[in-house]
C-alpha cells in the first residue's frame, strides 16, 4: 500500500485526536520509527522545559477549534523519559521550576476495532505539576496525560 | 501559486471549522465555482431531506472528536435556496414532516484578517425545525447555522 504524504492540512481541520489514535497511530508509529503522515507531535524534552514554555514547542494545531467552547489548552508531544540513575528503573520528573507527579490510577487506552473484541493497546498515566522540590511544592492546574504502550518487554523474542 | 489536493487527512483530525473559515474558504469557494483542497461538505437539498437523516448524508468527519466531551452533534453541507414562486423572494422552508423556522437576528460573521481591521464578511442566520406545518408546528430541538456571504448584489458590476 502507498502511504500518503502532508505538509498540512486543509482549513477547518484541528487535531482533536482520540486516545486510541494517538496511541495505536502516533505512539506506535513513533516506537518503531515509522513514518508518520503528518509530523504534528513534536519531540521535547519535558524535564529541561517548564508547562508554560510548551505553547511555543507544540501550538500549531492543537488548541481548541472551531464553534467550539474549549476552555482547555491541550498540547501534543513525544517525550523520552528520564532515568534518575543510569541503572534505576525511577524516573526523574522534575523540571528546573518543579516536578511531575503521578496522580490517580493508570487507565487502560482500548482498540475499538469493530472486527475484533477490544484490547488493551496502551496505558495512560496522569501527572500533575507542582512547583519546587519533592516531596514539598504547590500543586498547579498543569496536567499530562502521559501515553505508554501497552508493554511487551517480558515476551518472547519473536 | 500551486493549490493542494487530498483525499483524507491524517489520523486524528476533525473538522471543527471557525464560523470564518467556513464563510471566508468553503462557502466562498463554493459559491464562487473554485476547487476546494477537501470535498468534506456536501451539497444537499435541505427541503427534500428530513433533519434526522442527515447523518448519513454528512457524517463523515463531523461530530465530537479526540478526549473532548461534545454531546452536540453537527453536521455542515451547502444548499440552494429553494424559491417559493418563481419570481419571489420568499423562500421555502418546509419538508415533507416540517419546516425550518428562523430565530433571533442574522448575525454578522467577521473575518479576523491580522493585516486589516476587522469585516464582515458573511451573515449567520439560525433556524429551528418545526414538525407539521406552518403556522402551527411542534418545535423540536433540531437547528441550523445558516451561512450566506455578504452580499455584494448591489455593487456596480467590475
Amino acid at each position: 500500500m502507498e502511504e500518503s504524504s502532508y505538509n498540512t492540512v486543509p482549513p477547518g481541520f484541528r487535531f482533536h485526536p482520540t486516545e486510541e489514535e494517538l496511541v495505536g497511530y502516533y505512539l506506535a508509529r513513533k516506537v518503531s520509527s515509522h513514518k508518520i503522515d503528518l509530523d504534528i507531535i513534536q519531540e521535547v524534552d519535558l524535564y529541561r522545559i517548564e508547562p508554560w514554555d510548551l505553547q511555543e514547542r507544540c501550538g500549531k494545531y492543537g488548541g481548541g477549534g472551531g464553534g467550539q467552547e474549549d476552555p482547555t489548552t491541550e498540547y501534543y508531544f513525544f517525550s523520552y523519559k528520564d532515568r534518575k540513575y543510569p541503572s534505576g528503573t525511577r524516573t526523574n520528573r522534575a523540571t528546573a521550576a518543579g516536578f511531575w507527579k503521578a496522580t490517580g490510577r493508570d487507565k487502560p487506552v482500548l482498540s475499538s476495532s469493530s472486527s475484533s473484541p477490544a484490547s488493551v493497546i496502551g496505558m495512560r498515566k496522569t501527572l500533575v505539576f507542582y512547583r519546587g522540590r519533592a516531596p514539598n511544592g504547590r500543586k498547579t492546574d498543569w496536567i499530562i496525560h502521559e501515553y505508554r504502550l501497552q508493554s511487551n518487554e517480558h515476551a518472547p523474542t519473536q
